[in-house]
This record gives structure tokens, C-alpha cells and sequence, in this order.
């Protein structure tokens, strides 16, 4: 069993698998069983005791259930973990026993174990961000010349194209993915520094012993311990929850592009998805649902992990203990959003017959502008704008086109002839240099792909 | 399995239990069910169908996992479930499977569910807080009259009584829990709207049949459908938010007390309950500890609650969806913080007569402000102030106490007997109103006991 | 200067004004003044002293920028204030200058100013909610028979009536102001406890003196001093987040009314409102726009409050001292809210017209429910959804009505007539018990207003 | 003026400076005459007309508190400001008001000028976050060798340094200050698309006039508007609020230092810094209190900043128009916990005396991990933890120390010589590698200062 019910629509199976029971049974035995063979490598424990500890790392073994629970008597999963360990250990090699969690604290493996954990996230999100950077870079491609309406307070304004709205997802995907690559990096690093962070009962070994289990992790290694220092993994909590942020806009912007009456984009049609049991006719934006919920759920929880920042002394009552739920959640949902989000973008289709027809819809209204700036040559600003907004409220008044109102008007007729007014309301004759912003957003670098950039 | 790895420090088995994928089958079936039986009983189904329905309503029927993840696909597990009951049901009658959801919609039963799994977690959580109550009054008047220091800003001020300090944290809980009380009251209701809130498809029998409905699932019956209207829930949750805050000062102020510093207070031992692996002297205040996690956890997602309040016409893109996980999070994390406090309540060590050294290690300086007030009506306010500022001063410069500074003070002496100056720092001369104030808390009568009230 | 640019679109000046310096300074100066005559009417100080402070407590006598910034070496603009205060009464009466604030501490003053500027408060809110109930009734009964369509995950799903609608937002708001209506009663009390809570410094007269304090600034008398205990402020702002989360919702829903494509309602136009420099044509939903707005921000607001409940012993260290800003923002941006939309709901245009053009844009399609039900008498539910699943489809497939394709497949005719099928994608015959529903929200009694509670 | 009192513990008058309405409107109008210079540079408005702008852009020819409230008709301050500043050009040079804000929109001002806010509170922050990277420095140096108490739960655990102490939130300062320095030089790039994000009424010399137009205002040039892909800002708010949170966490450990009965460090005292107004004995952790403030109140509103980047299309409702007051408070807040633990660092007590009264108060149970290690080496893990847990339940019983009882077990004096259990409770002989991870944190060179970054 991955998935619960009551998480439903908060997390996907895949990424639902990297935070349960087994997963972190295993990062928790890693942890263990890395730290026994770099002390045995380094001679602080037996090279038996380590191969025993390695014999007992299986997380089959465990019950995670029954850990959980008793979790509650010392507030934290590793105490009854270590427990566990030492009497699997125990049943193997009883002189083992007394080598299990050498030197490290509670803390050491829990924290290690969460990071571990992040790291298989890592992977999970950005094989997802990568699949929207490549969908929206080639939507926006197919549709650099495809007129739309831009749209401010949900009003009509002015004409764009739909490659530079897709263009606008795709920056802030890219810059997301970048800024998430930095602070992974940053915070995937080793937790070891036993009971006080000052490794005192591996005398003079433990930066040795330390820098040898980062390795063995595959983990940096930070310049001391971080027990109450947790910036970088709220700075990690951060890029997620800019990153759901961002891909919350994007799932706005196309559930509101799916509305009936708008009809300019819809998500991907599939078997049973986004149907309605009682209603046939219906196709729900089930992705940007999902991602929109993961966009409402984000921020609060970055703001939990914020404030559980402020923790006490050498290790925090409550503030730590608060994270795991916390980190768990930020991940899950932002990594649902990303998925939800290739997999609307991979499929998305676009009605450029319909954009067209919405700007149509406005009787050339949005071109007020253009007409203003026309005039205005001729008329001064002033006069142009008279002329325009007189021009808007008939037009509205009569339910008439802007255009033919203006070509009635003589001192408009004086100064623009009748190809220029015909010209008027052609869209593409308005997007001024919304390709070149396109063009620089599809083809801006990611920061994280750069060649002094390890992946 | 209940509680998972992921989980630890964040619920306690029996609450877990409440929102496990058993419990939340059985209330979807549950609505289901009592719905079959309602329409059946108004002649709008057959009486055969809710009888197939009703054998199809066991729980151990059902894969709940592969529920949840074939929830992505339409953004709510109310379709998964829909068609693996009507597939149970159509292998018990085939003519009874078109009978399954007569006339409801998803967020009916998916809502309904959330209310009956609420309803649940009322009785827990009225259970603990009733317990802490208990505990808590009886802690308050055994110590009436045990003098402590009153820290402000986590400075000693002026003595108080553990008897008051207990108190105040017994009225904010039992506000709390009527507040509590009145919230569930308001929001135990029924959700049934079918697919546009009308009920079109029961034609005129609509609300015949939902209040048939509510009172077979014993839930009120509201005014109309709330499918975006959350503010019952919203309200039931911030009254959980509360209810946190005020548990985590509590055990703020308890893990302060339990400082070996301070050592005023003691969470009860138990065999493995708060030791640390490396360090047999270490006692940690866990059951503390876990109510501070909650009370770092849950204002975050209160917050995210409320954020979800704004949703579209007759369903939300996003935000309904994003609230079951944000529920069950809230109700647990409370609910364990109650659990572990009322733990921590019944089985406090107090330690008065730590309590009497600390007042004493202030060397007398705390009564200050009363020694002001009594020199202030022989030489006046200021007069007082810049004797009193002065003796402060010389008492803490030479480790001296306070009292015998003043008391070799001549124009102290010459209004100030020697019987006076030895009273002056009795603790218990300096309570004022402290025991009014205990007295008038412990009494006070929680609103949900009143008899206007139903329990 | 009340407005700051930098609030610009988060208070109004007639909320903001509640909070200005001059407010707040009036709040403080008014707490000393009654607790002056209290204790000079109980004999505590002399009448002279009373006199002294009562003249020196007109708020242009001091100099709130100074206040404010001096309360930086505090952390409490009281100790500033309190220091002020006395050096005008000194100048009036030297004598009298040793009783100001006598038997008081810093946060008796903050907390009950803050209390007295929640008062002021609730009477604007009061009267803005009360506006938006008297609209919204008059909405809701004027189109109880407008037939609108109604939308789940922005799609078109089923009719419903606009009367309804409104009725659904009339409700939550009502239910809001009864919550509020019982949060401020409960949270409006004094706040009196001196430097530890026991009113040491007034020996035995510490509560009558409480008592008649409370009555003189017309607030209630708690239990004991709350210094730390802070959940009747927290349930208050709590109600004012979930009342936000309301006012957002219906914000949403007409934002999403008026957009160009939707055309169902329009915000009240003015001169000068809602236009836009550059395009004539616009028309922006403004009102919705500052709800929407504060309801993005008042839930962190909300969070922020909870998190700072955790407050040490008799006097916290940050907590407290966060409040104000908190305070005075949820307050500000709630009472903005409800300007805007009573102003939004009193001059709403409803477009009945509009309304039933978006239903038959949808080719009759969200009737597929209703066909089903038909259908389904006479050849089974299964059956009945299989014909209606495949006209639904060849009515999108061929952009043609769905009654008349269903009127041409032969296993239609031949169980529903042409009347049955001519009526059936009239609007007004599937509404259901709609009208019973609004009827029930706009008949619903306020608890508020019940004869058993005073206003 | 310039704090409120409502501010009061929320700003510090320098950094409120910044938000001030002169602040903001010289910010508003710097864009607007840097965007006429560009605009005449290029010939696309008259050199008169520039001129004329720059003679209308001082601040106080506008009325702050009146555009404040004019905005609330348009839900930005960007439409009566520029119908104000056109007035004023207007009475200047009647022909040049027409060119007023040409080419832009309204939120090209607005979210321009909150950008060069933003870049004069770098200034400030980047001042007082170096005061502190100093002083933290030299604190750690003068105290490589003070040991002190580990505390972990709030309980005595081992001892460390004062030195890796004061290193740990070093590191964590300098980790914080690098991640602004990157989150600022991200954010502070120009906002310029004009009503759709394409420039259209600038025809194809958009791009080159916002280049030329960044450069003015010493801006980065983004690669293309962001009216609502507001990622960058989110960023910095989000590095803001973990430098709140390390800020908060060392405010907590000193407010802990500073409790009577600790007594470890103590903030600098100063002339009515800190004082109570009742209790002459106080003095109060005041910088602490408002580093904590600060910490309690922008995780609350990071996340809704976080909440508001679900921005609709290309100009939002309600998410952009609540961001102001939002980043005002973020910015503020984390300014003055800056400028309050500068402050505390720079003056604060540390005692030496203390800390080892601390450690030897706990009567050597806390060598009890170094004791078992020592045993075990030549008894065995199990049998030395045995040993080593009777001897400190009868150390804590017999209120004895450990060492003594230890000495007195034969078993013990078999293995363990006179000498070797003389230096068991050596505080420094148990330190670890605690000075290896101190240098390590004060020798780190925080990535803000490399060569290959500009400053």
C-alpha cells in the first residue's frame, strides 16, 4: 500500500513510494550501515560488527508500524529504530550489538535519512520539470504567431501571442528548475555530530570518520554539524514552494483558458479522465486541479517549516520534530503539480480558432490603443484619446465595430485612410516585439545546465 | 498499518485510525448506504437495490490504494469509488448497479465522509481535553498556594502561585474546548446537492430526502448545499488552531520549567519514555515536545485552509481538492498535542520547593516594586523609586540581598520597622488577587456544559 | 496622513483611521484615564491626581513617531507612552505624576488599547455586513427565477438560479457575522493584571478596582488577567480570516462573472472607477479585486497570530510583541474586503440575458442528466446511459443540438414524445428545489440578531 | 513621520524610511522620468516633454495619503499617480503631458518601484547582516576554548563551546547573506511590457528602450516582462524569511542564555534599553524579543506571498494588488531582527563563570556517554552502560556526584585509574572535534564575497 485515500490528490505513486515506510526504512538503514563500514574502515569499530550491523540492514525486517508508534515515547523515529537495529544485530552477532549507531546521535540518522530521501526526490522532479520545459518550448514554437487575447483583471486588453504566453510558463519553469538544482545541492549534505554536535566520543577521528560516510552517501559534507541550523533545508522547502507557485499560475491560467465560454486550450483527453459520473458532457481540468490544490497547499506549509526554524540550543523542542510531516508534504504536492503539469502541457490542446474568434468578440475594441497612437500624430495626444473614447462608447452603446465607428467619424477620416483602418484590428499588426520576449525566454539559459554547474 | 514512518510525531495510533483508508471507505460507504435506504424508504429506488447496496457496503471489499492513485485521474477518489461500489453491487444484483449514487454528486460523498470521519475524531478529542481539564484542576488546587516566580520575558518579575499558572492554562482549554464544541455542532451537517446544488434529478422529494438522509447518519441538515461555501469547516478549523496554540503554551511553559536550570517541573517518566540512547541522565520532556510540534504545524495549515476558501461557483478548481489532507493533518496534529498534554497533566512532578529556592535566588530583588509602594507612602512616589533603583543596584553590584541593603539604609529605617523589612520578601505576602483569580478560573463554567446545550 | 501609499489597496481610510496614531494614542491615554478615576473613586490615589492625568490625556499632546521609535529599547510602546504620559502630568501636577499607571504594567495598557481599537472596529464591519445581507437579499429575491448556468471545475454543468447563487453568498456571509458577532463579544475585555498577573501592587482592591475599570471603558471582566493567554483574540481573528475566505469566494465568482467572454454580471461603474489609463474599453473588476486580494493575504495573517500564541510564563518574548501588526493588518484588509463587496453587491449588473445565452451555448448538453432520467423509466438506467453518452458525443462531434439528436435516434422516439422532449432543455424545469433552498439561506435568522443576545 | 505606533516592535525608523510615501512616490516618479529621458533619448517623445517630466518628479508636489485612497477606485496607486504627475506636467508644459508614462502601464510603475525600494533595503540589510558576521566572528574567537553546556530538549547533554556556538549562527548568517546576496541581484531587474506585455504601442523599439530605460535606473533587463511570473520576488521574500528564521533561532538561544537561572549571557545593557517601568530589577532581552517578533511574523507572510504568485493571465485579481503591503512587512520585519541581533552581538555579555557553574551543577552526569566508552573498553559496551546507568540513577538519588560514585564502584576502579577519573569531568577534555567545526564556520567564505560574483 502507497497511496492513502485521504491523500488523494496530494501525491502521486511514485513520489507517495520515496516517502513511505520502506523508503525510509532503507535511508534510515543506510545511514546505519554506511556509518558502520566507514568506522570499520577507519578502525573505530570491528570490521565483524560492521557486517553484522550490514546483515541486519534490510528493511523487511523492521516493523515500521510499530516504530511509528512508539515513536511517540521519545519524539523521535530513531530511538525505537536503533532499538530494533541493535537487537536484529543482536540476534546475529550479540558482540555486534554494542557497535550499532557508534558515535552518532538521534538526530544524525533521522536527519540523514530525510536527506537521503530528498535526493530520490530530486530525481523524481526533475525528470517532470524537464518534461515541461521541453513540452512548453515546443507549444510555444508551434504557436509564435498565434494571436490571442492578453487578458489583465480577467478583462480583454490587447492582442498576444500564445507561443509568448507559453513562453512566460516556460521562464518560470526554467528558472524554478534552476534554483531548485542550487538548493538540492546545497542541501543534500551529511548530518553527523553526535549527542552535542561535537562528534566527543570519536575523539580526534570525527571529521575523518565524517567526511568518510558523506562519501560512502554520496553526500556532501558541511562544515559542521546542523542540528538546529536548518536554512538549507527551508531554503530547499523555498524552491519548492516557488516552483508550485509558478506551476499553480500556469494551472490558473489554462483552467481559465478551458472555460466553456473562453474555449481556447483544453487538458488532454484519456479513458476516464476528467469525466463526470452524473454528466457526460463534462471534461474537468483534472490536472490543473490537482496542481492548483498542490498551489494552495504549498505556502502554508512553507510557512510552518519557517517557523520552525527558531530552534532551541543543540537540538529543538518540537521545531525539528515538526518537519518531517512538513517536508514530506511540500515534496509530495510540489512533485504532483509538476507531473500534473507535463502531463497537461505534453497534451494540450490549443484552439487558435477560437483566440481569434475572442478577439473578434470585442468589435475591435482592444485597439482603442493602437487608434489612440494613429491619431495622435496627426491630432495630438489629446485629441486622439477624445476621439477614441468616443468612438469605444458607441461602439459598446450600438453593439457596432470600433472600427466602422471610426471610419464614420470625418475628422478620424481625414487622417487615416481607409487601409490603415482596415489594418487597424488585425492583430498580428499589434503585438509589437512580444516574439523577440518570446524568442528570449525559449532560448535563456538554464542556469543549471551550465558548464561549471555539476548535475 | 496505521501510523506511518513519515508520520512519527505527528498523530498517535488511535486518531491515525480515524483517518486510515478503512475508516474513510466505511464513511463513504456509510453515506452511501444510508442513502440507498432513505430513497428506497421515499419509493425512489427499489427496496431490492438498497439491499444490494447495502451488502456491497463493506470496506474489506475495496483496494483502497488503487483508489487513491486512480483518484488522479479525475481529481477526486468520490469517482474511483463510485465505480468499484456500483461493480461490487452489479455482482450482487446487476439491476441494482444503476441504483449506486442515485441523484448525489462526488463532492456529496466525498464531503459527507470528511463530516462522519470528524465526527469521529469530536469524541477523541473531546475525551483528552476533558482529561486535561480534570487533570488540570486538580493540579490548580493542590498547589493554590504554592508561591513561584512569575517570568516575564523570561525574566523573574514578582512571585506568583503554581495554583494561578495552572489555572490560566485550565481556562484557555476549557474555552477552547466549548468553543470547539460549538464548532462541530455547526459543522456536523450533511452535505447532499447533487451535481448543480438543486437536487434536479429527485425532482420535488430533494430536501424530503436529505433530511431523511441526515437523520439516518446522525449529521444536522443545513439551509442548502455548501459545496464552496467551507466557511463551517473553516470556522471548525481554526477552532482546532486555537485549541493548538493554547496547548503548545502550555508546554512551552512546561519544558521551560523542566530546564535543569529552572527544575520546577517534570514531564511523569515511564520505562523508555524521554531517554536518550547515548545519555542515561538526559529526561526529555516529550509529551511537550510533541504539543510544541503540533503548535508549529498546525497554523500553517489553518492557514491553508482558509486560502482554499475561495472557490469557483458550484465546485473549485483546486481548492476543495486540496483539503482532505489539510483536515486530516489539522485534527491529528491537535489531537496529539491534546493526547500528550493530557499525559503530561496527570502525571507532572512539582517541585515547590525548587520553586522557593528560585524565588529566593533573586536575592530579594523581585520585591522591589513592593518595596517602593510601601516606602512611597512615607516619602513619596519618587523619592521611593530612586531609593528603591539605588538599594536594586547595590544588592545586585555586591551578590547582596535586597532586603538587608535597604534595611541599612538610613531613610529606609526610619520609616520601615525591622518586622516590615523581614515580611517584605515573603512570597506569600505578595500574591494580591492571585487566589480571586485561580479561584474565579477553576470555577468557571465551560459553555458546552451549560444545559442550553446539547452534548 | 491616515492612508500610506505603501497600503495602497489593503484598508480603507475610514478603517485605517481606527488604527492611526491618533486612535491608538487615544486607546492608551483613554485605558490610564479610567484607571485613574477607578482608583480615585476607590480611594486608591487622590481625586487631585485623577484630575491631573484626565487633562494631560488628549492624544495631540504627544508625539507618536517619537513614541514609536523609542519603543524599540522596550519592545513595548508602553514603557515610552507610560514615560511620556508622566512628564505631561508633572507639568500639570508634579504630585500627581507617581500615579500614573499606578498598579498597572505595560501590557495592561497595549493589550486593553488594542481591545478598545477592536471595538471601533467591530462597528465598521458591523455596518459593511449589514449592507452586503440587505443586497444580497434583495439580489437573491429579485432573481429567484433567473435561470444561470451552473459551473463545477469552471465547466458548464447544470442550471441553476442566480437567485440561488446569491443566496448561497448571503449565507456565508450571515453565518460569518454571527461568528464575528460572538468572537468580538467574547474577545472585548479588559486587560488588567499588573507586572505579574496578581495585581500584587493593590493588595485586596485588585479586582473591585478590575470591575470598575472594565465598566468604565465599556469593556467585559474576565475570569483573570490573559496576558499570555491569547485564544479569545486568536478565535477572533480567526473569524475575521474565515469571514475574508467568504467575501474572496463571492469576489471570485463575479470576477469570474464579468469577464468579456461570460458577460453575466458587471461591477457598478463610476466615473473614474475601474478604468484604465491606456484602454478606454476596460471595465476592471475593482471591488473584486481588493476582496480577492485581501483574501490572499489574510489566512498567512491568520497563521502568523496562531503561531505567536505560544507565549513563556506571565509575559512572552516576541510572541506578544508581534500582535499589533498582525492585528491591525487582518482587521484593515477583512474590513476592506467588506466595503468592497457591500459596494460591489449594492450596484451589481445581472445580465438574465446573457445568462440564458451562455445555457444554450452549450447546445443543450448539460440536460444529458436529465435525458438520462427519462430515459432510464422506460429502458433502464444502463440503457438510458449509453443513449445519452453517444448523443452527447454526436452533438459536440457535429456542433448540433443535443435534443435534436436525441430526437433522432429512433430508440428515443420511441419512449419520449415531442412535448417531453421540447421542454426538455428548458432551464426553468430542471432547477430542482433550488427555490427551497434560497428560500431557506435568505429566511435563515442571524443567530446574532436573536432576541437572547445583545448587539 | 515616520513609524506608527501600531508598528511599534515591527520596523526601525531607518528601514521604515524606505516604505515611506516620500520614499515610494520618489521611486514612482523615478521610473517615470527615467522611462521620458530613455523615451526622448530615442525620439520617441519630444526632448521638451522630458524635460518637462523631470521638472513635476519631486515628491512633495503629491498628496501620498490622497493618491493612497484614489486607489482604492482602481486597485493600484499607478492611475491616480500618473493622472497626478500629468497634472503637474500639465501646468509645466501643456503639450508635454500627453507623453506622460508613455508606452507603459500600470503596473510597469508599480512593480518598478517597489523593485528600487527593494534595492535601497538591500543596502540596510547587507550593512547590518555584515555588522553581524563581525561581530558573531569575533565573539567566536575570543571564546574557542570557554566550554559550556550542550543542551538538547532543553536539557543538559554534553558540553561544547561558547565558541562553536556563536560559529553556528555565524554560519548560518553567512549562509543567509549569500542566498540574499543571489536572491536580490536575481530580483532587481526592470518591469516594462506595457498593457499586454508586448510593448505594442512602441512598435519594434521596445526592447532597446527597455534596455536603455533598465540601465537608467541601474536595473538588470529581464528577458521579458513579468507582470505575473512573480518567481524572482518570491525568491528574495522567501530568502528573507529563512534569514528571519536563523535570526529568530539565535534570538531564542540567547533569550534562553539570558533566564536568571541560566545566566549565561546577558544583552547589552544601555540607558533605558530594556528597562521595566515597574520593576527596577528587569533587564529585559529586548533585541531578542524583536528578532523573535520578527521570526514569528514572516513565515505567515512569505506564504502569502507564496499563495498570491497564482496570478491570472496577464494581469491578476488580487494576487499582484495584495503584494505591497505583503513585501513591505517582510522586508521590514527582517530588517529590524538584523539590525536588533547586530546590535545584541555587538554588545553581548558572555559568562564564562557561569557556564562552567552550569556544567558542574549537573554533577558530572552529563560525562556519563564519555564514562561508558571509557568502561568499555575494557569491560564490553553492554556490562560498561550497565555500570554507567546505576551510577548516575544513584548520583541523581543520592544528589552525589557522579564521578565520586563511579569511584567508589569497584568494578570501575578495577579498569579506570585515579587520574583518568579525575579528568572524566573535564569540560574540555570532552569537546570533540568541537574546535574543527568552529574554524571551520568562521573560515568558510561565504559565497557573496568570491571574486566572480559582482558585489
Amino acid at each position: 500500500m502507497v497511496v492513502r485515500l485521504i491523500d488523494s490528490s496530494s501525491t502521486t505513486p511514485r513520489i507517495a513510494e520515496v516517502f513511505s515506510d520502506h523508503s525510509i526504512l532503507e535511508a534510515m538503514l543506510g545511514f546505519e550501515l554506511s556509518l558502520a563500514r566507514a568506522e570499520a574502515s577507519l578502525g573505530v569499530i570491528p570490521q565483524d560488527a560492521a557486517r553484522a550491523i550490514e546483515n541486519a540492514a534490510s528493511p523487511d525486517l523492521y516493523n515500521a508500524s510499530a516504530l511509528a508508534a512508539d515513536s511517540l515515547r521519545s519524539a523521535t523515529p530513531s530511538i525505537p529504530f536503533v532499538k530494533a537495529l541493535t537487537e536484529q544485530v543482536k540476534k546475529i552477532d550479540a558482540s555486534a550489538a554494542g557497535f550499532v549507531h557508534w558515535g552518532a546521535t538521534s538526530q544524525d540518522v533521522a536527519d540523514t535519512a530525510i536527506i537521503l530521501v530528498l535526493k530520490k526526490s530530486r530525481d523524481i522532479l526533475h525528470e517532470d520539470l524537464a518534461r515541461l520545459d521541453h513540452s512548453l518550448s515546443q507549444l510555444s514554437e508551434r504557436h509564435a504567431k498565434t494571436p490571442m487575447l492578453a487578458r489583465t483583471l480577467l478583462q480583454a486588453a490587447l492582442p498576444t501571442s500564445f507561443g509568448l504566453k507559453a513562453a512566460g510558463w516556460l521562464g518560470a519553469i526554467r528558472r524554478n528548475h534552476s534554483r531548485l538544482h542550487a538548493a538540492f545541492q546545497e542541501a543534500l549534505i551529511l548530518q553527523f555530530g553526535g549527542a552535542a554536535g561535537t562528534l566527543a566520543s570519536l575523539g580526534d577521528k570525527g571529521t575523518k570518520l565524517g567526511k568518510a560516510l558523506a562519501q560512502e552517501l554520496g553526500l556532501g559534507y558541511p562544515e559542521a554539524p546542523w542540528h538546529t541550523h536548518r536554512d538549507r533545508l527551508a531554503a530547499l522547502m523555498c524552491a519548492l514552494g516557488v516552483t508550485a507557485g509558478s506551476l499553480g499560475k500556469m494551472a490558473r491560467d489554462i483552467s481559465l483558458l478551458s472555460q466553456n465560454e473562453v474555449a481556447e486550450a483544453a487538458e488532454p483527453t484519456a479513458e476516464g479522465r476528467g469525466g463526470s459520473s452524473a454528466m457526460p458532457h463534462k471534461q474537468n481540468p483534472v490536472g490543473c486541479t490537482l496542481a492548483l490544490a498542490s498551489a494552495y497547499r504549498v505556502p502554508g506549509l512553507v510557512s510552518t517549516f519557517l517557523s520552525s526554524m527558531v530552534q532551541e540550543h543543540e537540538r529543538a523542542v518540537g521545531g525539528w520534530q515538526s518537519e518531517w510531516a512538513t517536508i514530506s508534504a511540500i515534496v509530495q504536492a510540489t512533485s504532483l503539480a509538476a507531473a500534473s503539469m507535463a502531463e497537461v502541457a505534453e497534451g494540450l490542446t490549443v484552439n487558435a480558432v477560437r483566440m481569434r474568434e475572442n478577439i473578434a468578440a470585442t468589435q475591435g475594441t482592444i485597439f482603442a490603443e493602437r487608434a489612440t497612437i494613429l491619431l495622435a500624430n496627426a491630432l495630438g495626444r489629446d485629441a486622439a484619446r477624445k476621439i477614441v473614447e468616443k468612438a469605444v462608447q458607441q461602439s459598446v452603446a450600438s453593439n457596432g465595430e470600433f472600427v466602422e465607428v471610426l471610419a464614420e467619424m470625418p475628422e478620424v477620416r481625414k487622417v487615416l485612410n481607409a487601409a490603415i483602418l482596415k489594418d487597424l484590428q488585425s492583430p498580428e499588426g499589434y503585438l509589437g516585439v512580444a516574439e523577440e520576449f518570446r524568442r528570449s525566454l525559449v532560448n535563456s539559459k538554464p542556469r543549471h545546465n551550465s558548464p561549471d554547474r555539476k548535475p
